[in-house]
């Protein structure tokens, strides 16, 4: 869509109307896509990577009008930073979105295969979802990885981008279109809604009519809870991360010394970073001391029970509140724990069912814990931190998903898929 | 439950609160039963067949009191019938019952797995989906049928019954529940709502307070429809079957003669019943009229567009309302089309995404009709009426799914799973 077109629109005083024809269109691109073979699809990529590199400068530009009012309206820095561009931002934007072409074709997949004794076969074959709606909020990037992520898997996407991010995330998406249309897909497979109303964003968790078949929120707690409060539509994401480690009587000290460091502390505003540290009683008296002290030395605020409290005077007293805190900040609670049982426990009460680790050699306790807690990842002996698509392999994500259908733990461009089922017959009749 | 404990419940004025603790213990239920092993689920599953023979006798005094009272009320015959129980009618519930425990443990396969490069080894592992809550009418086996699915796949139920067949469920539901406790299993594993208050079932479609995960509606339109509306939790369920056979130019014509009578008069009332005739243009003068003297001559009403009006003058006009209808009679609308693109077209704006079958010996056009129908089932030269778990393999259903997460298409045990991934580490941070 040209800027032109985004002005345009963007004085239009229905918004539902808008918003009805962007949803018509969605499914119209949509049917489209779900033919387009995946060569072209990613040649449709490789021309929008290239068309983002050739617009950098109108993309800059937009954006530093987006700084410019960000600036005036006091926003807070570190939502700035979120928003700001740069040349090399731009070229990593690019960047990946070639790395989506390079994926494999998730559609068509043959998921499963069966023959029945009446000589039917039936198989099971992947599609694309159909319509992705995707909200977001500062930063423009999404535009590019989220677009690029629905394409991929043959859907169309919808993009609503934060109202303080409009001009940069329509000028990358500008560029993007430019490079599908050029390899000859629909110009309405990537639309970015053009308005800053937020009666928009309603209209999405509506659905459009049946226009979009699924919603993907990416920003913060506020935006997830509203979004899977309203919509009527599936949701794939997550409210929070209440990420645990807990650190078994069988736990080697030093493994369990870097797993916790790095869980809590390699970077502590992602979803999977640690938030609870749980400690088995049974090695309290050799663990929980060099475990606490590793982490107050690391700059880390600490929140305890009694025993941990303990351990050191800077720790502060944890209150129930605590158990339930996602920081997103280097503050974590530690609690000692009367063994596996009641760890799991804990995790079930407290925890948000998104990524829990174990750290012991005895495999039995392991087993237990992978089998007992009910998250969407659960680990044995590793950082909670490797909760990401990429590090799944799954080449890049549109978030992590704590839900209970379909797509649950990263979801990558497998998981923008649905199926259906193929029957072949030679003419068979039910009997 | 015992009938005693149903008569005390259903007393209770508040039916939100009786409604939140049922929902409460379906969740202790359900984390209890994510941990039974296959051969106890299966024990406990034969056990509630035999506590349902045995209890043969008080099921069809509890059935006779039902239709005592459906009689006085003058509900329809139909109603009637799937109200009924008879001697042969419970044999039959607790044989399939016992089919279920014969099925494959659902839970605990691996779905998928990969190594990492860092060495960490991840595991998609099928488990339960939780809590299901179903929702149905008249028929008192879907108590034994659904419950038992669900138990299968290491779920807890919440059942609410059509008021008119509350006795029949409550004394089906109160033999399962002694035989599933006498080997162990939690005695909410399966509830069956007892009261016959409307509010319980909006209470169930709120959620529960996040103790229903999905909800599977076994009913008429109206039931889907409201169900799908006011659902706030996931719903497996399809609205309508408006499925379609397209008899292609290259179609052998007994072979359509056989699939479209078939597809239309097997059984007229279930879901996955052809109640849309598309024959092409190119084929129309040597097939069109055999195909619909077929119909007629076997009882069918037929309605036509203008040249199947020119066949025989039995065949009544047909509107555009006709291509939207599902008769679940033995009406037929028929159609001829401009070939391939016309009868996709037709599909894709009046079907219903169920199952849609092409008759054709060009594998081409075979082939472009399965890609682009975009339907949970599409199927080439066979009957329609294979959409269902039984002819599919999966041994039972609880229903079939038109929705495009997850469940879609017929959904049995394994369909009633979701699954977690499982991290196996040696100590690894991520960097």
């Amino acid at each position: 869509m040209s800027v032109l077109t985004l002005k345009a629109r963007a004085g239009a005083d229905d918004v539902d109307a808008l918003m009805r024809e962007i949803g018509r269109q969605a499914r119209a691109a949509a049917r489209r896509m779900a033919l387009v073979s995946g060569q072209q699809k990613d040649r449709g990529l490789r021309a929008a990577a290239a068309a983002i590199r050739a617009a950098a400068p109108a993309i800059l530009e937009a954006n530093r009008a987006d700084l410019t009012e960000a600036r005036a309206k006091d926003l807070p820095a570190a939502t700035l930073d979120r928003l700001e561009l740069t040349p090399a931002r731009v070229e990593a934007i690019a960047a990946a979105v070639e790395a989506i072409a390079g994926l494999p074709d998730p559609v068509g997949r043959r998921l499963a295969a069966f023959e029945r004794p009446n000589g039917l076969s039936i198989e099971r074959i992947a599609t694309p979802l159909g319509v992705v709606g995707v909200i977001f909020e500062s930063r423009p990037n999404v535009t590019a990885d989220a677009g690029a992520l629905c394409l991929k898997a043959g859907n169309a996407a919808v993009l609503r981008a934060g109202s303080e991010s409009l001009r940069s995330a329509a000028a990358i998406a500008a560029a993007m279109t430019e490079g599908l249309v050029a390899e000859g897909l629909p110009a309405d497979a990537i639309q970015l809604v053009p308005t800053r109303d937020r009666a928009a964003v309603g209209a999405m968790l509506s659905g459009l009519d049946g226009c979009i078949d699924v919603i993907v929120p990416r920003g913060g707690k506020n935006l997830v809870a509203r979004v899977q409060n309203e919509a009527k539509v599936p949701v794939f994401a997550h409210l929070e991360g209440i990420c645990h480690v807990f650190v078994h009587a069988a736990a080697d000290l030093a493994m369990a010394r870097t797993i916790v460091r790095n869980s809590k502390l390699r970077r502590t505003g992602i979803c999977g970073a640690a938030e609870t540290l749980l400690v088995d009683r049974a090695c309290a008296s050799t663990h929980l001391a060099p475990l606490v002290l590793d982490l107050l030395e690391a700059g880390c605020a600490v929140r305890g029970d009694e025993a941990t409290r303990a351990v050191d005077p800077r720790v502060t007293p944890a209150s129930e509140a605590d158990w339930r805190t996602e920081y997103l900040d280097a503050v974590i609670a530690v609690r000692v724990v009367e063994g596996l049982d009641a760890a799991i426990d804990h995790i079930e009460t407290f925890g948000s069912h998104h990524t829990d680790a174990i750290v012991t050699h005895d495999t039995g306790a392991a087993e237990r814990f992978l089998a007992e807690v009910d998250s969407a990842i659960v680990v044995h002996n590793a950082s909670t931190q490797f909760a990401d698509g990429g590090e799944f392999g799954f080449g890049a994500e549109i978030g992590i998903a704590t839900g209970r259908m379909h797509a649950r733990g990263p979801v990558g461009v497998e998981q923008l898929t649905t199926f259906k089922y193929r029957v072949h017959g030679s003419g068979q009749i039910r009997p």
